[in-house]
Formats: structure tokens, sequence, C-alpha cells
């Protein structure tokens, strides 16, 4: 009969004393390995329980740092400096350096890391375990380390079906959905850690297509490819860019892929001149709703009901909106779409609003059907970046400013 | 023409500085290659006035530390501590980081970390900083990142001469020997990691022998086996381990190797029953010069002028007092014998000493050509390593015991 | 506009006429790539015309044959033998050959036998043709130059797709269906040459079990299993052997695969005692139809009608009509179903015949629903196969002669 | 004990006796592995009686060959033509076709091949047995299986280490050598088979130069690269050919290796805008010894004397020489010296006679030292080769012809 979880946690508690105990090889490489296999037999309970353990248990010595702290204060040298660092680190790094060692120990810890988000959004208090994962997997995932890798219809299936479960942003509807995604006018790439050969971090999915595309149903719902007629593709859209890894929130992989696939791109597929993106606006309407972004109030009515018939007066509104939303709407000094914000942030262009460019249930409930492209433009992308971060500046198109001159 | 050093150094310097203040993909992908690829024009001299300068600019924040000192001492809680470990963190960490992901950055950060030991041994005020490398090293080297490679003559030659370069305890001679010991009734086996795929990061050197042996030229000049004649071998002599980056300095990864390689070949090597080194005594002489090592002031000159013809009394005289050295010498509570405290710790048992068991000069200068045989008994690993660890109990067999009862 | 394909075989014709006669690997090189590519582009019925021209353009000279025969005639040496064959060896034959050199060449031997095979159906004159494709694609897939893969849910998609069209024994049911067959309790192994990396010659399914399986669908629709708790699987079930390629028909490899992965799995799977196949019986209700099978007339009756309700009578008399029908059912020396013939040549025996083992339409159209066990016991192979290859004896077991002397 | 030889051929016999008879694959595998490991240990002697016996035991039936003879006479179908094909294959085809599957068995045919050369060197009445396994060996080393590698640093030992036998053509003087013509400005490349994955087939070894190379001792004992500063290669030397596999003899890769060389080297080299060899004269001395080479009586003795000092005078003569030698002296309509047949045929140009171009001992003594530069051009090499197929037209270059008209 399978041990109760509360007697689990117990056994796992103990393991994880004698693990920062004990130094033999022997020993350790057992020890590791049963504290990784009883960590994943926690409930979610047992494991908010876990951390609080580690909190307390696991936590530094006050003494040492009150020590600490009395040496800094009369000496202040970089070496006072790191002692206070040292004195000020919890054990409990050690321990979860110990279980990344174990056979399956870096799922394991981005399983971890993953719960204890999630726990400490319930109890902030926990926050100090959550970080003390964080910096370790930041570590351990440098990206010098990550393995850039074509994903194809050659990959193997394992791979290829969590691509299936991962989708977040366009969902992959069975394995000839996916098919389609991988012919040959469209790619797909995705990041790998050594220690998780199975596992993508993030994946984009590409398309190479005559000119830039505005509806995602039209990139997705292609007909296959007849690769002795087509033409030659001379743009490549980015049309979904999804996370995988719940434990691995806050480490930003995602602007680092867009570049190496980018330069990947340019290097294998000949006749290349545009990168854009053909992007969600998931914010729209709930600005909308809260703000009524400058329409008139039937206007937000008849947007909110979701009214099939649209006049033109209306589109041009909702669109103007949309660009005054993703130009203008910030929190702080950042943008308030995430989205925009990603790309902004990454140099990109806002270009083009597509209207009727997302036509699913999910599309017409976020931003009413609206899709944007977003330019990547190598030349233009460090000096973007840059009025960006530096001058909270966001860079768009003549055709967005055009629409931005009714608003003011 | 190629710059001086010296202005290298004052580019590097700027690189640096921007790398920690830029965020964009395409910037900080250039200046981090920039920078890992200006260290290595650097001479001896301007890396130590790179290091100084890491240590003076690239330290933490003074009133950033007296801040969450003040917090601390308000309120001990586990967040305040984790505040006051970052604001104690050097921002050098964040540039170091950064230099991993450049192409060739973990070599980068590996030859660094060496150049800086170094440093701090001439300058030990630099040590802070050769402490922030050794920590990041220590994560990105996390042993659930190491590659257990087997090595043998389908290895790519590549791989194969930097064995020839780096073996640090046999002399491998050029190809015929090194073929010699890659041979079916030899095995080899190093750890690699992912981001260093043709670097061995230490090695181990296996005979699968008949027996014990008990002399390292019997082992290395062997005739090649004769597979459909050979007795099926019973025993692994270890008889060569060589760490080969000075960058990875103190952080150990042989008594992991030693547990690795030990399953493997329980796995793969039908008929193995007895797992021991073949190791030299590196302290031996220096300990009889130093202390007499028990023997008479006559046999001591005897030893120390290596004399040719050694009747049977100084044999077992010059026995005895190795046995006395290795079990009872010690620094603190540890065996002064570096190999000694090494195989002792990891739990193996003082098996034999072995007269004439190196003829080499080496073998002759170091330890009047004695070799040691530790016994790696799976069954006895783990408890006597608590027992060398928590009470200083060093394990040895019969044989051992018998040429102690004549120390005492 | 695409050439038509009367102007595509004139093209080819004059190409393959080049193509004998050229030499330089600059020409031969693009000739043999055209001359694949053109014929890929042939109708049936302009395939037909090629095969005929490759007949009376690319046949052995007449004047050469006589030549060869009156130089044997006057002395009939082991020399003139050889040139006597040579002399009647088609000069298609070095047609072929080139042809295999081009990129995708393999690909196209092998669907330019499977045309012809067609095609001297229709027309017999055309066998020469036929004959000459057959011997070099047997030389070219020597078994010593197949691969034995294992495949899994690692394998590349574009590999398992084949799998799920190929399938010709037990459908499947699009990719989960094909994930349940690759999972842990279950194996598949095909055999690949090296110039066809992606494609699978031939492969066998089979089920790690516990005891004998006599239904297909309890093995085709089995819970996954749980690791943990499954009991150790002591037989191995091949349950479906499919031949991939139309163009390899006549050229054995079944046999073979049978061997290897027996092999395989003894070395691999610890603990199997019994290697069965759950084989179908394709000849059966046919042959009852045919000769009534012994049944009484009634009983034929019902069989045939397929009628619901059976009693334990008509079962009694089906099970025993299978057996006569498997053993004693002969066209000339050999059994009358094919299945038979192949796994009692093998050496295997006869075990056990399964009433509704097989609830399909197929299974009940084809055998109502009966499924046989052959069993392939290591030990008896040999002596099977030569007891069956010498003197037409059928190795079957006390069960099945139980059955067979109410037959008498 | 060993058994003597002559048992182990007797058991030989009979086991190619079972092989041809048995069908079973039990039996066939481990018949054909048992027939593989024999016919290894058999001595020359031995094997020549072994070839005896397959001339005589497993040659065609006499009196199938007359009833084929028959049939043919009364109708000369393909049909007939094909059977009587048939009755004059030689059975040892199928032994040796059964053979080739044994673990091993395409070394060991290849082996025999080679074995089977000599002897019948020596006994002409072998030559079908040779002939048999030389169409064998033709039809499974097909060029469409053959697979260029790039061997390099990086390239296993084991491959390496036969490199460094193999080399024909100009000595590797161990692996220092060996490296150098490795190093970032050289490369070789290879044929392999997939059934024998370690041995090289064919290499040629490259180097990528400034301008046309002269002197094979400044390719070979040139400095390391120094990457940073070299100047772009636009020369392709091929400085070396070798063909490894003695049971290949007579089947021609080079001129296709040379093919795929080129076009690979113009894929993956930018700059590169010729393509030469430097080649050896082997028979140029033989032939002035010979004939005189239209040199004065003195000049002959001079040459033959191998003086070291020679005046402008004689340097000029022996260059014509070799000139006239290359262009004009004949064995049938093919040139005489087997170096020049090779690459004319290929379609090169004779483009340069390089005086001292090798002071090799060899080099002096096969053709005084001179070195000849092949020149292939590609848009040349299909013409070059029709003219020298069809016309037995040499092309070479407006100097060769200036040399000419001193000859006429």
């Amino acid at each position: 009969m399978r041990r109760s979880s509360r007697s689990e946690l117990a056994v796992l508690k103990e393991t994880c004393r004698a693990l920062v105990r004990v130094r033999g090889e022997e020993s350790a490489a057992s020890l590791s390995s049963l504290a990784a296999r009883r960590y994943g037999l926690l409930t979610a309970t047992d494991k908010a329980m876990f951390f609080r353990f580690l909190l307390a248990d696991f936590g530094p010595s006050d003494s040492d740092i009150v020590e600490a702290i009395a040496a800094y204060q009369a000496d202040a040298s970089p070496s006072n400096a790191q002692a206070l660092e040292m004195a000020a680190t919890a054990p409990r790094q050690q321990l979860f350096t110990a279980m990344n060692t174990a056979e399956g120990g870096t799922a394991c810890m981005l399983a971890m890391r993953a719960d204890c988000v999630t726990a400490s959004r319930l109890e902030p208090t926990l926050r100090p375990v959550e970080r003390d994962l964080a910096r370790l997997i930041e570590a351990w995932f440098n990206r010098g380390f990550l393995d850039l890798q074509h994903i194809d219809w050659d990959t193997p299936a394992a791979i290829l079906e969590k691509l299936i479960a991962y989708e977040a942003v366009h969902e992959i509807r069975g394995w000839d959905d996916l098919r389609r995604r991988l012919e040959s006018d469209r790619r797909c790439f995705g990041f790998f850690h050594p220690a998780l050969p199975a596992e993508p971090l993030i994946f984009v999915e590409v398309a190479l297509t005559v000119g830039l595309q505005t509806s995602i149903q039209a990139v997705i719902d292609a007909p296959r490819p007849d690769d002795s007629t087509s033409d030659k593709p001379d743009t490549a859209i980015f049309y979904s860019i999804t996370n995988c890894q719940a434990g691995l929130a806050g480490i930003p992989l995602g602007s680092f892929l867009l570049k190496q696939v980018t330069d990947e791109l340019l290097r294998s597929v000949e006749g290349l001149t545009r990168f854009s993106t053909l992007s969600p606006v998931p914010g729209l309407l709930r600005w909308i709703t809260e703000t009524g972004g400058g329409l008139a109030p039937e206007a937000v009515a008849s947007v909110l009901a979701n009214n099939a018939e649209i006049d033109d007066e209306l589109r041009q509104a909702v669109t103007t909106a949309c660009a005054d939303y993703l130009v203008n709407a910030k929190r702080g000094a950042q943008p308030l779409d995430a989205v925009a914000r990603f790309h902004l942030r990454n140099g990109a262009r806002l270009e083009q609003i597509n209207w009727r460019g997302d036509t699913s249930h999910k599309g017409i409930d976020e931003s009413y059907g609206l899709l944007v492209n977003y330019v990547y433009d190598p030349s233009d992308l460090a000096d973007n970046h840059e009025a960006f971060v530096n001058e909270h500046r966001v860079t768009y198109s003549s055709t967005i400013a055009g629409l931005l001159t009714s608003v003011d």
C-alpha cells in the first residue's frame, strides 16, 4: 500500500536534512534521487508545508548574519561584503543544488519552482524560497547552454506531441494541423536544455510567405504548398510563441529565441527581406470596457455586444482605439498590453492593425478579432530598443501614425 | 597592426560597462562576444588589472548594503535576509553571466577563473572576484549536467590528443602508448559538459586485469591482449585520474567520476569483483626528509641517496614508514598525503603497499618507487566514508595493520 | 505548361540511351538524375511502353549469344560458361545500375520494380525486365546491409506516419492507437536500408504479455500499462507483420526479421520464455465455401450466413475444420494458407486455435473470427524447418493433435 | 589447440555446401558466420585450394546450360535468353550472397576478392571465380550507396590511423604529419560503405591555396595556417588520391570521388576558382630508359645517373620529354602513363609540368622529380571527356603546346 502523503512529507524532510549533511558520493547520489522522487508524490497542500519547512529550517543563520554585519560595519571591504553575502545565503540553495544532480533532478527542480510560484502567490512569505529556486534555475538555464533546434516532421513524436499540448496562442488541432505547421513553407524552432533533451522550453512557429500576412486563419489553414510552383517567400511571419515551462516563469527566453531564429532564417532561407509577427492584442476589449477607449458609448455597447453587423465607421473607430491602446495606454511607463510590451521592448516596430485578423472565438473575445503586425527590422532593432528602454518611446509606422492623428 | 594590450584593456572595460547596462538581445549578443574575445587578448599583467577593475567597479553598492542591514536589524525576516544577500551580491556576477552566453563563453569563463586563481594567489585582495567566478562555475557545472563518456579508439582525435596533453599522473608517451591504454582490456572514461563537447573535464584510466596489480609499469607496458585466449578479468584497476581544467580547481569531480565509472563497469563488464586504485604516494619522501619517518638515520640517508642496493631490512623499514605516513601523518584531522586524503574520504580501504610499484624517475623521486592499492568495496564505501568524515578513522587491511603493529 | 507524358517518354528513352553510352562522371550524374525524375512523371500506360522499350532495345545481342554458344559447345570450360552468361545478360542491368546512383535512385528503382510487377502480370512477355530488376534489387538489399531499428515514440514522425499508412494486418486507427502500440509493454521493429533511411521495408509489432494471448482486440485495446504495478512479461506476441514495399515483392525479409527480433528481445527483455504469433487464417472461409471443410451442409450454411448465435457443437466443428485446413489443405506440397506457409516454413509450431480471436469485420469475414498462435521455440526452429522443407511435415501441439483425431 | 589449416579447409567446404542447401534463418545465419570466420583462418595455399573448389563444385550445371541453349536455339526470345543467362550463372554467386549476410560478411567478401585477384594472377583458370566476386561486389558497392565523408581532426582515431596506413602517394609520417593535413586550410574526403563504417574505401587529400601549387614538399610541409591573417584561398589542389581496398580493384571510384568533392568544395568554400591536381608521373623514367624519350644519349645517361648538377638545357629537354610522354606515348589508344590516363579520361586538362615538384627519393626515382598539374575545369570536363573517349584527344594548355612544338 502506498504511504500517506503526510508521512511522505516527513520522510522527505528527513531526506533533505541528511542530504545537506552527507558528503560521500555513495549516499549523496541515492539521497538526492530519493528526495526528487518523494517530492513528486506530495499533494499541493503538503508542497506548501514543504516550502514552509524550507523557509524555516533551511534559512540562513541569524547569528552568522549578525556577526558578518559587525565585520562589515568595522571594515566595508569587498571581502567582508562577500562574507556578508555568504552569511545571508540560505542553505536551501545547497539542497537544491544537490537535488539537481539526481536522475530527473532538473525536471524536478523546474516542477518545484512552478509549484512554489503558485504557493507564494497565496502565501507571499514563501517568496524567499521561490527566489532562491529562481536564481539557481536562471544560472542552470544560462542562455549559453540552450540549444536551438529546428523542429520538423523528422522530429521524434515524443517532442511533437508536446507542441500540441503546450501551444498557447493558436491551438494545434491534432496531428494533421501540426503537420501542416511543419511543411516546407513553415518553420518551427525551440530552445532545449541538455538536461531535458525531450522538453521544449519555448518554441516559435514561423510562416514563410509572399508579402505580409494579416489573417491567422489564412496562415494556419493555408493549403499545403506545391514546391514546384510556389513563389519564393520574402517574408517570415512569427505567428505564435509559446513558453512551455511554468518553472521558467520570469526567466526571459523569448527575445533571445526571436534573435536566434531571425539569424538562422537569414542564413538558411534565401530571399527573406521582412520579419514580422502576427500578434494578438490580448487586453484590448478589457481596456475598452474599463475606459471606453475614446469610443462613443453606443460604439462601446456595440463592440461589447459583439454585434455582427458593423459599418465602416465603427470599424474605423475600433481600429483607431486599438492604435491608441497600443501606443498610449500604459502601466507606469510600460505599454499596458503584454504582447506589445514584449515586442516593442525587443525593438520591433508597430506596423499595422488587421481587421478580422483572428476570427476564432478567442480572437473575437479578446480583441474583437484584431491582430497586429510588429515588424522586426534587423537594422533598427538596437536603436528602437534603446529608445524604448531609455525614453519609453514606441516606434510605429506611418499607417499607425495616420490612425493616431485622429485620436488627438 | 594589432592594438596594444593596454588599449585592449580599456576597450574591454568599456564593453563590460555596456554589457551590464544594455538589455536588447541585438546588442547584448555582440557585446558579450566582444568581451570574451578581448579578454583572450590580454597579457597576464593586464588580466590582473582587469580583476582589480572588477573588484573596484563591479562590487556591490555600500549604500544598498547599509540600507539592507538597517532593514534586517529592524526585522530579521527571511525576506530581509534575502534582500541583504542581494544587496551584498556583486554586479560582476551579472557580467559573468552575460559573458557566459557568448559563443565560446564557457571556455572563456573557465580560463578567467584559472587566471584569477593565479592572480589572487599573488594578490589575495582579488579573492572576492575569484570566489564569484567559482560560485557561478559551480552552478554551471552542476554534476547533473555532466556527461560520462566512454573514451576509446573510436573517439575523435581532437579529444584523444587532449588526453595526451593533460595526463598528469603517468605520462602518455605518444599515440602508440595512448592506443595501448584504449585496447579491449582497458577502459577510459571522462566527464564532459554540453557547452564544451570537445574538452574532457576529468578522466580516469582503468585496467581490467586478473588479480590485483602492483606495478604501474606492468600495467602500462603490458602486451596487447589476445582476446581469444585472455582470461576473463576480475579486477578493475584505476591507475590514473587527471583533472584537466585549472578553471575547475576546488570543484570536486573525482569522487563522483569514480562512483559513476564503478557503476558503469559493474553494468557492462561481467565478472568484476574487485575495484582498486594503483596510486602514488606523492608526499612520502618529503615527509621522511622532514620527520625521519621513524627510520634510523642511516636508513634515511640511504633512502635519500636513492642507493640502488637495498637489503630486505631497509625495504621492510621503508614500507612500514609508508604505512605509518598514510595512516598516522596528519594535517589537522586529515591525512597529510593528498592522494590518501582523496581515496580515504571516498570510503576506500588502504589495502597494500607495493615495493617498486613505479620505477620511473618521478616514482622514485616522490616515493622511493612505492605505489599503493586503495580498494573500493561498494558495500563498505558509505560506512568507511562516514567513519572517516565523522571520526577521522582510516580503514585499512590486515596487511597494513600488520605493518603498523611494528610502528608502535 | 507541363510536357505531355508521351513526350516525357520519348525524352526518357533518349536519356537511357545516352546513359549507357556515356562514361564521364559529369554527364553520368546528371543523366541518371534526369532519367529517375522523368520516370516518375510517366503514366501507367507509358510505363508499360517504357518496359517494352527496355525489353526490345536493352536486351542482349543475339549475335553475341550465338557466338558464345559456339565457344561453349567447342569447350564447356568455366570460363566459356561465364562468357555465355555475360553474353546473355541484358544491358538494361547496366542501365538500372546507373539509375540507382542518382539522388533518390534507389526509391525510383523500387517504384519501377513495383510498376513492372504489375505490368508483367497483364503482359507476361515483360517478365524478363521485371526479373532483371528483381535480381539487382535483391543484391542491393542483401540482408547484410539491412538495419534493424527499434521504433518507438522517440522515432521521427515522418517514419511513424508510414506505419499508420502501411499497416496491413490490424489497421492503426490514428496517432493514439499508434502510441498505444509503442508503450513500454509493446515493441516495434523494422528493417531499413541505408539508402532509404526514412522508409521502413518491413515491420513487426510485438506485445510483451503475461501468458499467451488469444484475442487481437484484447492486445490492441489493452489499457496503458502502469509500469510500477505491472507483472513482468514472460511472452512475446508477434501480432502483426507488414511488408511495406511493393518493389521488394518476392524478396523474403519476414523470416529474417523474426529471427533478428527474437534475438534482440532475448537480449534486452529479461524473463521472456515464450515467443508466439497471434495470426489470421486468411483463407479459411474461402476454403470452407469451396470444399465444405468436412462440415455438415447446415453448418456451412450457418457459418457463411455468419449467424450470430452459435452453439458449442458448431464452434467445435469450425475449430476442427480450421485445424484440418491448416495442417492438411495443400497446394502442391505446401500449406494452402499463406500465413501458415510462412510460419511453418520458419520452423514455428502450430499451437492453438482461438475462437473469437478477431471480432473485427475483416476477421469475421476471413476466418469467422478465428486466430491462431504459432509458437517460435528457438530450440526447435531448425529441426522443424528441416522437417517442413524436406518432408513437408507440419509440427503442431497436442491440442491441435486432439482436434485432428476427430477429423480422421 | 588450433585446428590445422587443412582441416579448416575441409570444414569450410562442408559449411559452404550446407549454406546453399539450407534455407531456415536459424541455420543460415550461423552457417554464414561460420563460413566467414573459417575463411579468415586459411593460409594462402588453402585459399587457392578453396577457389579451385568453388570453380569445380560451385559452377553452373552443364546439362542445364545445354538444355537452355536448345531452348534458345529453338526460340531466341528475351525470356529464353534470360533463362540461358540463369543456367550459365554459377551457384557460387548464391554462396557469396549468403556469406555477405554474416556479421563481418562484407569485409570477408572484400578480402576474398583481394585474395582471388592475387590467386588468379598465378592461376588464370580461377578467373571465373574472381569475376563472380567482382560482379557482386560491384552491385553491393553501387555508388548510390557510398557515403562521402569529410575527414578531419574530429574523426575517430580508428579511421585516421587507416589513412596513415593506406596513404599510397605521399607517405604520412605519423600523427603530426596527418594533423597538418587536416588543418583549416586542408580538406580530406573519403567514400565509406554503410556495411563498413570504419573503413575508408578511397580518399583524397586537398590543399586550399592561393594560386597553383607546383611542389608537393611545399604543400605537405607548409607551416600551420594563422586563420586570422591568411589570404582567402582561390585554388583547390588535389595532391593525393588513395584506393584503400584491394578487394575493390577495377571498380572505379576515383572519378566519382573527384566529382563529388569538387561539388562539395564549390558549395562549402567561397571563392574557389580553380581545381587542379599535383600529380606524379610514375612511368617517366622507365619510358626514357626504354625509348630514350627523344633525348640525346648523354642526356639520358645524365638523367639515369641522377646527376645532381643539371644545366638549363637538360632541364628544358627533360621537361619537353615529359610533355611528349604524357601527350604522345600510348598503349593502344590510351596514354601510357596510368595517372595521365585517369585524369585525362575524367576530362581534366594537362596544364603544367613542374621541375623539382617532388624531391623525395620516390619522386626522383620515378620521374626525376617532375610533378604535373591536371586542371579540372567544371565547364570543360564533359567536352574534354567526350573528346578523349571518342577521339582519343588529349586536352592541354598553351604552355604544354609550347613545349610540344619543339618535339615535332
